[in-house]
């Protein structure tokens, strides 16, 4: 079979497996995530044996250590992948749950039902932890999922998909539920985006550059986020503890997700005070600071910003910080570098804080709290599939809901339209 | 200037209005509205003396005498603007409401809160009412809005584009919130679809060609429908004086729209005694039925229906007639020929209308009533900027609510992640 036939036997038996997911009930899903806990658990020998070849071939290839760290299956790795699982079937099921129920004057019952979206594809870069984690969110949300994981990693989501359609075959839901794409032909992605007839949502997950060619290409609908220059502004009456261990969470608790402070904001009057007192804990964490030029009147030790920093996701132990006028200067720098992502003011000045809330245009905006609240769980949408920063469907954190739809259901007793 | 400048000045200053329009107050864009009324009013003779200059070449080029009339400005279309307009301004506005604040156990404050989406492109064919009423729901919800019609109708709506920029010049909201791209060069439309910086969402609106170009130039999120194979499925118990009444009012009532009938599905046993009692009153109307083997059995008058009947959208007094096995065979054919727009069900059976409702997968789902009740104001959502078969972010009828999304405002003390 050439790619492309094979892709479209994919996509064409995943739309058939959708329509029975859709109406799967809650408990023969659960099952089916149960299923596929215990049987990565008790594979889990076989799919560390794939992930060796992979991590051969990437050590071979001069892959980096994050790289390799990232594409490594070990039995935490299982463990989590399986305890998320369970998670994910403890989670409420979306589907069938209504948004609002209403009569009209001509005693039409009108009701908006969540429904799932049909057919998911997955187009994502090195963690296999992903093959399982995609799976479990769609399936819970009453969809068919397409993975098409990175060529480094194709021994491991191999495995990962013998074991899903091992135990799929076992439930009551149909095998091709799930199915991972076999061959690390590029050309595959390309007949993949191309199947808007049975394909309804694309989701990118890995670098800028994947999801820049995935967005460039896709005929179907895409949710993504390109990056997260996210900002704190530590307002002129912000409590200065409070402002310091926010600023010091937000950059250095896990430097490397979307949602770390990339950029801080400090009002002039409070910079003086404010900026030593955070640069001396910064520093001692290895923090590098690369400040505006009042920024380095203030604190010597700080590099010069460039035009460049400012729009930059470092995902580092590197910080810019602007000396700003006020609020206002905040919002328009967030404006103009910011990335929609996440943006919080340390404040006690109530306009303030309800301007910042109400002006920024991201996806999370928070007073007096760390960026790094930005994630389906923290938020308390359960298990989360990634972050939205274009706001179509879904713009912040995607859990279970923002996997489904909702359709329209109409109750009658014969009324026409006049 | 070059056609891609002119549109690049229009998407950036539209990307600036929209931050103010989104912060709006629900007076200060009611007051808008209510201006734009008011000099459209006032500049009819104005705006169909622009309109003539259309109506000449549409005439010259030989356009249809449809196309003639979709393109007309009658005094009756400036009153039914003006009276949208009004309309809308009395809709409930979506913006800053919530979809549910909760507390996390750490003590923060979630909540989604309804914005804006932005910028919306609404790129569209010959009606140039479709100018007024985008704007109109556009600037309700909060966006700011480019509009694109046809060459066809570029006099009447470089008019209307007019009468709007006079109208919000005297009003709080910006003069670029409502923008026509004033030039016919095709090639607008591709710089418009590649402006993914500036614009958050893309409606086309017309036909099914001019749909697929946007779609698949588009690189910003596009909400659409290509077309309306709309079913009624007549079950074995169905009332047949009901389902009499439905299936002519779903044909017959207004067949030029995207929620007619298309196609009509009757149970094996129902079709011998309702298929000549509909055929008496659809003949009656002027309807021509192209049927399978057994409706041209039972109706010696019915053409015989070909594959491409199924299809078919014809927007036009013709029926396809299908007798099936029972309500499998009915949601079966629907799955393979329907649009995802709008299916309905006569039945006395609770199970059946049950099954119906929850396993078709269309957008409006309907038991015992028209199909012709897919329509923003009949299902009670106000006034509508089109029907969505797709499913990402709007499904069936798109009002106020759905040209928006939610943000998280997240409202702390002070907490960090551990």
């Amino acid at each position: 079979m050439t790619v492309e036939e094979i892709v479209l036997q994919i996509t064409k038996s995943a739309k058939k497996a959708a329509a029975a997911v859709a109406c799967a009930s809650t408990a023969a899903k659960n099952d089916a995530l149960k299923a596929i806990a215990d049987k990565i658990t008790d594979q889990a020998p076989y799919i560390q044996s794939q992930n060796v070849l992979d991590l051969e071939a990437a050590r071979k290839s001069g892959l980096s250590d994050a790289m390799i760290d990232r594409l490594t299956v070990g039995d935490d790795t299982i463990t989590a992948m399986a305890a998320g699982l369970m998670e994910v079937a403890g989670l409420q099921d979306p589907v069938g749950s209504s948004d609002g129920t209403w009569i009209r004057p001509n005693g039409l019952e009108v009701s908006r039902v969540r429904i799932p979206l049909g057919v998911i594809g997955i187009v994502y870069e090195s963690r296999p932890n992903v093959t399982i984690d995609a799976a479990g969110l769609c399936l819970k949300s009453g969809n068919a999922v397409i993975l098409r994981g990175g060529s480094e990693a194709i021994h491991s989501n191999r495995a990962l998909a013998e074991s899903i359609s091992d135990a799929l075959s076992k439930t009551r839901l149909p095998e091709n539920a799930v199915q991972v794409i076999p061959v690390t032909d590029r050309i595959a992605i390309n007949v993949l985006l191309e199947r808007e007839e049975e394909i309804d949502l694309i989701i990118p997950r890995g670098g800028e550059g994947l999801i820049r060619f995935v967005v460039e290409n896709s005929k179907i609908p895409v949710l993504k986020h390109y990056k997260g220059v996210c900002h704190v502004y530590v307002d002129r009456t912000a409590d200065m503890k409070m402002a310091g261990d926010l600023c010091f969470n937000a950059k250095v608790q896990r430097p490397g997700v979307c949602n770390a402070m990339e950029t801080l904001l400090v009002h002039r009057d409070a910079a003086p005070v404010f900026l030593p007192e955070i640069d001396a804990r910064f520093r001692e964490a290895g923090v590098e600071i690369r400040g505006c030029e009042e920024t380095c009147r203030i604190l010597p030790t700080a590099i010069k910003a460039g035009e460049a920093d400012w729009y930059e996701e470092y995902l580092d132990l590197i910080l810019s910080v602007k000396v700003v006028e006020d609020v206002d200067a905040a919002m328009a720098h967030i404006s103009r570098y910011g990335s929609h992502h996440t943006e919080a003011i340390v404040t006690a000045d109530y306009r303030n804080a309800e301007r910042f809330l109400r002006e920024v245009d991201s996806s999370v905006v928070l007073v007096n709290a760390s960026t790094r609240f930005n994630d389906g769980g923290q938020l308390g949408l359960g298990a989360e599939m990634g972050i939205s920063t274009s706001k179509l469907h879904a713009f912040g954190p995607m859990g279970l809901k923002e996997l489904t739809t909702t359709k329209f259901v109409v109750r009658g007793s014969g009324q026409v339209r006049t």
